[in-house]
Parts: C-alpha cells; sequence; structure tokens
C-alpha cells in the first residue's frame, strides 16, 4: 500500500511550525507495511487544497490528511474533502455529546464556532479525540482511504495510535521493518566507505547512512510478506555493519544516545552528578527527559560564574586565576568537585565556549572541556567544534554523553 | 513570486528526521515579497524525484530544492534537475579547491565519492558552502527558477542567507511582511471569539490565530509593493488585538517566552537564579540558550532528590516530611534558598511531578508548583497541567518564564 501525507496549514507555509506530524506518521506507517512517497503541504486554501487532494488520489492508495478540523474559519479540510468526494457533512451526536462535556469539564463557556467540529463526512469512520475537540474520520472509497486528523501533535498521535494504526494493521499485506544503527564518533563520507561494498550488493534489505548534526544513522530496511520474519533479513546485514564500525555504534533500535546513556546508568545502578558551564542545563534537561533517572541522578549544577565554580563545586580559586574557567585543570576539578559533593559514582563536567562572543585567538569560539571523574581516576577531553552556538552546545552534550557510555561499556567488561 | 519548496530525501519519507529546512526557508521568504504555497517531499528516486520536479515547475515560480548533494550513492538531486531540464554536469574547479582544503583542514583523507559534488549543471549560480563540502547552484530558465541546497540545517541556513536571499531580494516586486503577536495564558477559541469581528473585516492585513503547546500566536500578514510601508497596514490591526488582549501578549516579533525574559532581565540588569526539579535544567537550558545571559544568570540547581534540596537549597528537613517534596511550601522555601545562596535579585523554582510515574489521587501526575522569590517576598503558582511528561515539562517551563516576565514588568512599573 502507497500512502502519502498531506498536511493542511498556512502555519506551515509560513514557517511558524515543523511539520512533525508528518514526521511522526511516516515512522509509523512502515510497522504496519506501508510505505510512505510522497509528503505534500498546503495552506488554508479550498482551491489548492482541492488540487492536492486529487493528485494524491491519483498516486497513493491512502491519504493521511493533519490539519484543519478545528473551530475556526480557517479550519476547512472536512469541508474541502467532502465536496471532492460527494459527500454530505452530517452532525454526529456523540461527537456533540462529547464537546460539550470537554467543555463542561474544562468550566469553559463553549463558543458558537466550536459546534461545526461535530459535522462529519457522511458514511465516514469516527476518529475519537480525547485530548481534544475535533474528531477525525476514515472515508473508504474505491480502494482509496482518506484518513483527516487534526494538527495539534497530542491529539493527533493518540487517534493515530489509538485508532488509525489498528484499522491500517487489519488492512495491510505486508510489513516493512527498519533497523536504525546510531554511529558515534565518524563522519558520514568515512562510513560510506567503511560499508559501501553492503551497500551495493544489496537490495533487501537496503542499507542507507544519513547524517544528523554531529551524528550518523546507517538505516537498514526489509520488506517482507505479513506472516514471515523481517528479523532473518536484517539481522545478518546489522551483524556486518556492526563488525566493521565497533564501539561507535551506540543504539540499533533509534534511541538517542541520552536514551543509551540513561539505560545503561539505570541497569547498573550507577549514579551521575552533572556540572554544566556552557551547555547551561542541556545535559541534565536530556537525562532527565527520560522517566525513573532520579534513582540515579540526584543533582545537577549551572555553573554559569567563576564564583559559582569556586562556591557550588569546590573548584579553586587558583585554578581559575591560573588556567582560566575554560581550561582542562577547571573541567576536571568541576567534574571532580560535582561527584564529590552529590556522592555519585560518577562526576560529570563541561566548560567551554558556545559563542558567538567570547572567543580569543588563545581560546577561540567552540573550544570546550568535558571532564568525567569516577572514584579512581578522572579523563579529560578538548573539542574544537564549529558552527552556531546551538549546534556547539548539541555537539557538546552528544561528546559528553558518548564519554559517559564508553566508560560504562568499560566498567561493565 | 509563487515559490515552493520540494525536499529530497528517503530519511524525510521514514520519518528519522522533520523537514525543518522547509519551515526555516518559508519563514524568511516572505521578508523578500515571495510567497509559499507549497511543501512537498519525495525519497532518493530519480523517477518521483523528476515527476515531482515537473509539476513544481508547472504552477511555481521559484522552486527551492534541498537535499541529495552530498557525496553518497543516494544523493541523485543535482542529477536529476540537470537531467530534467537538458543541462550537463561539469566540474567546477573552485569546488574541487574548497573540497580539497576542506579535507586537509580536517586532517582526513577526502574519499573518493566526494568529488562528485563539484560537478555542477551547466550555466548554474553555484552557491559557496563554508560550513561543508557540497556546493548549492540556482538555475534561471524561462522565467522560472530553480535553486538547490544541501540538507544539513547548518549548511543550507548559511548559505540560505549569504547568497539566496540577496539574489532573491533584487529580483522581487513586492514584499509580504507578517507581525506574529505571541499569546501566553488563553486558549485558541476564546482568543478567535475576543477578535472574530477583526478576523471577519480583514483581507489585507490577514489575520489568523494557532495554538502550539501550551500558547497561541496570532499572525498579522500584510501585503504591499516593494517602496512602501507594510507597518502602516499592520499597526492600526496590532494595537485593536493588544487592547483586547493586554499583557497576555508577550512579544510581536516571534521572540519565545525565553528569550523575552532573557531580554527583560538583561535589559532591567536584574539577576536570577534557578531551582529545578521537574523539568531538571530545562528552564536553565533554554535562558542560556541566549548569548550573554551569563550577565544576569551566575547558577542553576538541578535538585533531583530530596537531599539535595536541603543541602544545595537550604529546604528544611521538617518541610519536606511535612509536606512532601511536591509541594507549595517546598517550591517557596526552593525559591528562597536558591536567590539567598546565589546572591540574585530574583530565584525560581518549579517542583512537581511530570510522570507518567510517581503520581497518587492525592498528588496527580501534572500537579506543579512554581515559586518565584525577590527580597520582599515570594509568590507561587499551582497549576494542574495535562499531557506526557515531555509536555508538562515544556508548558511548566512556558509558566515559569512567564511568571518571571509579569514580574519584571511589575518592577518596571
Amino acid at each position: 500500500m502507497k500512502a502519502e501525507i498531506l498536511a493542511v496549514g498556512t502555519e506551515l507555509l509560513m514557517g511558524q511550525i515543523a511539520n512533525t506530524n508528518a514526521q511522526y506518521i511516516s515512522a509509523r506507517l512502515p510497522d504496519v507495511g506501508i510505505g510512505v512517497y510522497y509528503h505534500s503541504v498546503v495552506g488554508d486554501n479550498p482551491e489548492r487544497l482541492k488540487n492536492a487532494l486529487v493528485l494524491a488520489l491519483s498516486r497513493s492508495d491512502l491519504v493521511i490528511m493533519t490539519g484543519g478540523l478545528g473551530p475556526t474559519k480557517d479550519d476547512l479540510t472536512k469541508e474541502t474533502v467532502a465536496g471532492a468526494m460527494n459527500r454530505r457533512l452530517m452532525p454526529d451526536q456523540e461527537s456533540l455529546d462529547k464537546l460539550k462535556s470537554f467543555f463542561e469539564k474544562l468550566k469553559r463557556p463553549m463558543t458558537e464556532n466550536n459546534i461545526k467540529q461535530a459535522y462529519m463526512p457522511e458514511g465516514s469512520i469516527i476518529i475519537r479525540n480525547n485530548n481534544g475537540t475535533a474528531p477525525g474520520c476514515i472515508i473508504e472509497e474505491q480502494n482509496r482511504i482518506v484518513i483527516m486528523l487534526p494538527g495539534p501533535p497530542s491529539e493527533m498521535k493518540q487517534m493515530f495510535e489509538e485508532t488509525v494504526i489498528p484499522y491500517l494493521y487489519e488492512r495491510s499485506e505486508s510489513r516493512i521493518v527498519s533497523r536504525f544503527l546510531r554511529v558515534f564518533g565518524i563522519g558520514e563520507s568515512a562510513l560510506e566507505e567503511a560499508i559501501k561494498d553492503l551497500i551495493e550488493n544489496q537490495s533487501n534489505p537496503t542499507i542507507a547512512p544519513y547524517v544528523k548534526e554531529g551524528e550518523v544513522t546507517v538505516r537498514i530496511t526489509a520488506r517482507y510478506p505479513k506472516d514471515n520474519q523481517g528479523e532473518d533479513i536484517i539481522a545478518p546485514v546489522e551483524e556486518e555493519i556492526r563488525k566493521r564500525l565497533g564501539i561507535k555504534v551506540y543504539s540499533s533500535d533509534n534511541r538517542n544516545l541520552d536514551e543509551v546513556v540513561a539505560g545503561l546508568l539505570l541497569q547498573s545502578g550507577t549514579t551521575i552528578a552533572i556540572a554544566e558551564s556552557c551547555t547551561g542545563g542541556l545535559i541534565s534537561a536530556r537525562l532527565t527527559e527520560i522517566p525513573g533517572v532520579s534513582r540515579v541522578f540526584n543533582r545537577g549544577i549551572i555553573s554559569y560564574s567563576n564564583q559559582s565554580k569556586v562556591e557550588d563545586l569546590n573548584v579553586r580559586q587558583e585554578t581559575l586565576e591560573r588556567f582560566g574557567a575554560v581550561s582542562r585543570e577547571t573541567a576536571i576539578e568541576m567534574a571532580v568537585g560535582v561527584r564529590d559533593i552529590s556522592g555519585s559514582d560518577l562526576g560529570i563536567s563541561v566548560t567551554g565556549i558556545a559563542g558567538p562572543d567570547g572567543g580569543s585567538s588563545e581560546k577561540p569560539v567552540g573550544l570546550v572541556y568535558i571532564a568525567l571523574a569516577n572514584k579512581d581516576d578522572v579523563e579529560c577531553k578538548e573539542l574544537k567544534l564549529w558552527g552556531t552556538r546551538n549546534r556547539i552546545r548539541n555537539v557538546t552534550s552528544l561528546y559528553a554523553f558518548d564519554m559517559i557510555r564508553r566508560k560504562l561499556i568499560d566498567v561493565k567488561k
């Protein structure tokens, strides 16, 4: 089954938001054997929306639309699709009742414009929305399926998972499975050279490397009939790639470095404390995105001044004066300090110049020190990064997580 | 001039990344009078790419393509476009030289596959890439313009700003300007009711509200000839909306709440310290995204355990035992504590239950306390939020920034 995703919303064409809905849906559809061949975005304009829908129906079996189901005048997806497919919009009692109780629960008056959300294309399957006011729907016609979902991601996702995925699972004959080998510490073209022969000699699975800020992912994708096992196709190829890239492969299930590190910390019961200067809380914020991490992380210090480095982390005034806040020596004292203060197994620290200002010829923007202390020793890494403030902070946090990861793998051996 | 953005990359169709390039370019084109009417994404497939390009050229004057310019076998944008537009690919000496020196600088060997990046469509204007290896190009033909840019955002952005924007600015006859009124503390439909008559009675500027996690934006868009002033069209409408929404409007230049707060802190020279529990560093990480914020922010404490709350923030053991870590009383002591320790003008604290676990009937997931202390008093806000762990952490950080904002506006009056 060929699918495409058609998003509706001028806010996307104005660049106010990214089309993360298309990303989410695209990542999930292969699980039910459906490949995504196109994404499109059109604005809140009936004519262009209609043309985009007609094009989509001419080249795809399944069209998933997002956006334009809300209460405002701009929201015209249902109206346009119903028109193009010769269906009337009819009031749906259950949707009306849900709308009313939604507003009662919030203790807000239900404004008049909300009611149009309960009018649905005749004969459609209605998708209930438990996180918002706009229901979605599925229209089946002449071997084509059109699915309409609301734009806000928290509503879309819940409806997609609870209703759309089970619906499509029933109807699909094949499965596509992908393995994502995520790799840190090698560039894209060097990586491609290392596995070039594999890429060229494979058609099922296919192998494709791609680059993302500071890291590379290798995707291995297999296609197989409903009742078979895709794993048999992927496993030997994965094994060969792992053999060549070694410890640089940090995950095979598309988990981020921070998720991998949180997993290793939790699994081994290793506690950690974090002292951040130039990353300003980013490393801690990423680590604490993962539920349950409080079992291994009890505190972080964002040390954004010399005074704080001395008072909160026991860095010696002399070290700061002699070597500066951005130095190997300060990084090491920060890591040891935060480890001692917190009573954790590991202490990691970051100090650097994220820019755009604050650099010098001796210590340019992008110079970063990361130190990792355990009870026996401290290691310190010097980085020379390029790019924007955001990139430097982000890549620094990747290096920090990778240092922790390698340490934890060492410890386990 | 009608524009559309055509992104090339199977990784987009697999949902591995979101199409943030389309977002960035779309947000910038109106500044040079160009409206974006479509976004499309196709995979690394020559046939579908060619069809998408033909469609784009049939309905748009300007097609901006991103992705597929790199060194690997999958990268086939230039090859496909050159084929469709009957141009040969020719080696570009300057690009070859730059490639060589790029790899010399990095002290990495230049692998063979890199060379194809220096082959450019005959007669095209070459766009230099200072952040990576793949140059871009501009092809002009029969009142159509095709621009090709690389996929990695840091490369694309720099090339777009330095070469594409000046190029388009020269060629455009009109300008489009948008004002984004960002609003915190009111829902989408209530907001629309408040300004419904304005939305209905306007055609230039147009007015459109849209919702984003926890906040609403009202976009006011005016179109005007090259040498006129768009401001005259927008100002009276903006003034009327501001009159109705009052202090809930927190910015009119599309700055985020955190940027607005950083600006107010820096402007007034008010120093702040941050104590975070459930947000785990997110508030500090966002604040420190802004360059120069070290002038007003010297430290943050991520207090992820009771022990840390006592040791790092001087929360009394008794308070924790009697009221619990997630309580108004603890939040207040955290805010006062972090303010005292850091010697800052303001201290803000957050403690709550971000979920998915850790909730109880008395203290459910989504219960959050935010306290803000200054030298005279402390205020504390109780939130009852819904949604995922990520949403709760994100919306909490918005409320925290909004509390600081309101306090700083108060102080100024």
